[in-house]
């Protein structure tokens, strides 16, 4: 697949504009540009703007309303219950983490759930906002139900990704950025269209059994005769599988049953967007437990080894979570960002739609 | 191997008075008896029990010191880090929970770190304490270093476990409590003795590769030549092998960093114990963003559903983290405490050495 690289302000500028066409505050357009164009940059091109229809067939169907404005249900000194009322889930959660970011600043440590949100692009975005406060930073969201239990055949959870975030001092800051389950949906699609067994460990079929044959997966899925991909850990608990289910099911707690929200199998999920999901924002404030001059020291002399540590045969390097990112995000941002020709080709046809121009 | 099933009073009776005998105060003695057969009732006997001698062991050596007094090195109205200044790490940690969670009822969340400490059981136990408050509870530890980083050869990290605990009201409440690495290294010494090759995924040899052969990896692990255990996920990134290294050093962060204390390959790990380890401690009341009524039946619908969710073929059930262990403990309270005949001999043999009759 062909790529072209393309000027990080120009592809910000085009989004922008995209988003305010269709009714996004300009405030919300800012930062839902800034989220997207972060996944892109860190080399994560599914949650980037190859994600851009999805939205804006969100806001034509509006599954995501662009005139919503989020009710706030619950309120601590270091706690918030939001709902965002089926809006941009970006928008949201960016102002959410702030105001848990700015009550962590007060009392140490504080957390907020937000139900009846949309998809909110990477759960790192956020977790790494706490990073310049000195803050450990976590985000989560759940999603609509692709995920198997251990010893099931049907869909119950989310791909329910967990973002944890440290700074370090000289070194990249710790960014891990995960889902729970094996892999993501779109693996499973780009295995179907090389049409390409699935690795075994990655998913069951519809008897629960170990599925290899993408097509015939995603098709059971889609119907919900059942089948899915299975939690981080693979098929059973010989590898661990009951560990990832155990991490999806902890992030549908933290995001949506504190929020007195749905779960996987009752999020309705369309060719277009995951409606009605939740997330979970936290902050941790360093300085409660020691100087953070000196964690962030430790941190250097700790991910400093991890990196040097010797590498595997045949391997090339040994990273931490968040340094492959961290690395692509300066490449990117200096080279641009690598856009497939299919992207391309969409972003063209937005900006015929728009009469808003890209620079192809 | 033959077991034989025990009354749980009089094995608490037994291992209290061992502790005390050998120097430990009889509320720590308490606590610690309490540690090691919660993780026996709830069929987890490699934390239980059977870890007595070690525990002995540890006394004798002064790897754990009977009369340490732990220092507050730091102390806000929501965090603590405490020294455990090489003392019985169940103490402690008990003491640490039970601040936590009283810090946590004025101030919504509380977490204390712990250095300096020996092995403190099953993280689970911790987590639990949170249950009755109508807060999620978290506990985690590391231990010395056994995990290869992804792409690596030799260890950096521990089995680095994560306990998380949610009340219910009707259903068990959820806990899940699980090492970070794929398995520990208890299940690749039981491979060792059958002399069965290790599955794919556990394990990585002196040079990264796959490791099959459980005798030749135990000798390279102890003399520190290279190889070791994998992150949940298993090898290379196709599972997710990054996530699971990702979770590790997490742990390694909260528990260690945040309390300036080392991580795995600084931790000493000997025959006896693993001396100088760090755990996190943490309680979240969930009154702050919600009435705890409802969300615990939340709780029970969510977790009735899952294990109401129709099983693979070929397998017996579907369970959530916690379900099997909460079965456990009535099973094994009720018909006593399953110990094994090489467990048994060991108890008779500490008997005989401290005078204390063990009744078997």
């Amino acid at each position: 697949m062909k790529e072209t690289r393309h000027d990080y302000r120009e592809l910000s500028d085009f989004v922008k504009k995209v988003f305010v066409h269709f009714g996004l505050s300009q405030v919300s357009a800012d930062i839902s540009t800034r989220v997207l164009l972060e996944a892109d940059l860190r080399g994560i091109p599914s949650h980037g703007i190859a994600r851009l229809l999805r939205y804006i067939d969100g806001f034509k169907t509006r599954q995501i309303l662009t005139d919503a404005v989020p009710e706030m249900l619950n309120e601590t000194d270091n706690s918030i219950v939001m709902d965002c009322c089926g809006g941009m889930g970006t928008a949201v959660s960016h102002d959410v983490m702030n105001r848990v970011i700015s009550k962590a600043k007060h009392t140490g440590a504080a957390f907020g759930s937000v139900r009846n949100s949309n998809h909110f692009g990477i759960a790192g975005f956020y977790a790494m906002m706490a990073l310049p406060e000195n803050m450990i930073g976590i985000a989560m969201t759940n999603t609509a139900a692709l995920g198997v239990p251990t010893f099931a055949r049907q869909v119950m959870f989310g791909t329910n990704p967990i973002a944890f975030a440290a700074p370090a001092d000289r070194e990249e800051a710790f960014v891990l950025d995960m889902s729970t389950t094996v892999v993501t949906r779109g693996k499973i699609e780009v295995y179907n269209r090389k049409e390409e067994p699935l690795p075994d460990g990655w998913a069951v079929d519809k008897n629960g059994l170990s599925a290899h044959d993408p097509k015939s997966l995603l098709a059971d899925m889609w119907s919900r005769i059942g089948g899915g991909i299975l939690p981080l850990g693979g098929l059973g608990e010989l590898h661990g599988g009951h560990k990832g289910y155990g991490l999806a099911v902890m992030v549908d707690i933290l995001c949506a049953l504190l929020a007195g929200a749905p779960t996987g199998p009752d999020i309705y999920d369309t060719d277009i967007s995951s409606a009605r999901v939740s997330h979970f924002f936290g902050a941790i404030d360093i300085a409660r437990f020691r100087d953070p001059v000196l964690f962030r020291k430790d941190m250097d002399n700790m991910l400093g080894r991890l990196r040097a540590t010797p590498k595997a045969d045949e391997e090339e390097r040994v990273w931490f979570a968040g340094l492959k990112e961290a690395e692509q995000t300066k490449h990117n941002m200096a080279k641009g960002i690598p856009l497939l020709d299919k992207t391309e080709e969409m972003l063209k046809r937005v900006g015929a739609e728009t009469g808003i121009r890209f620079d192809a």
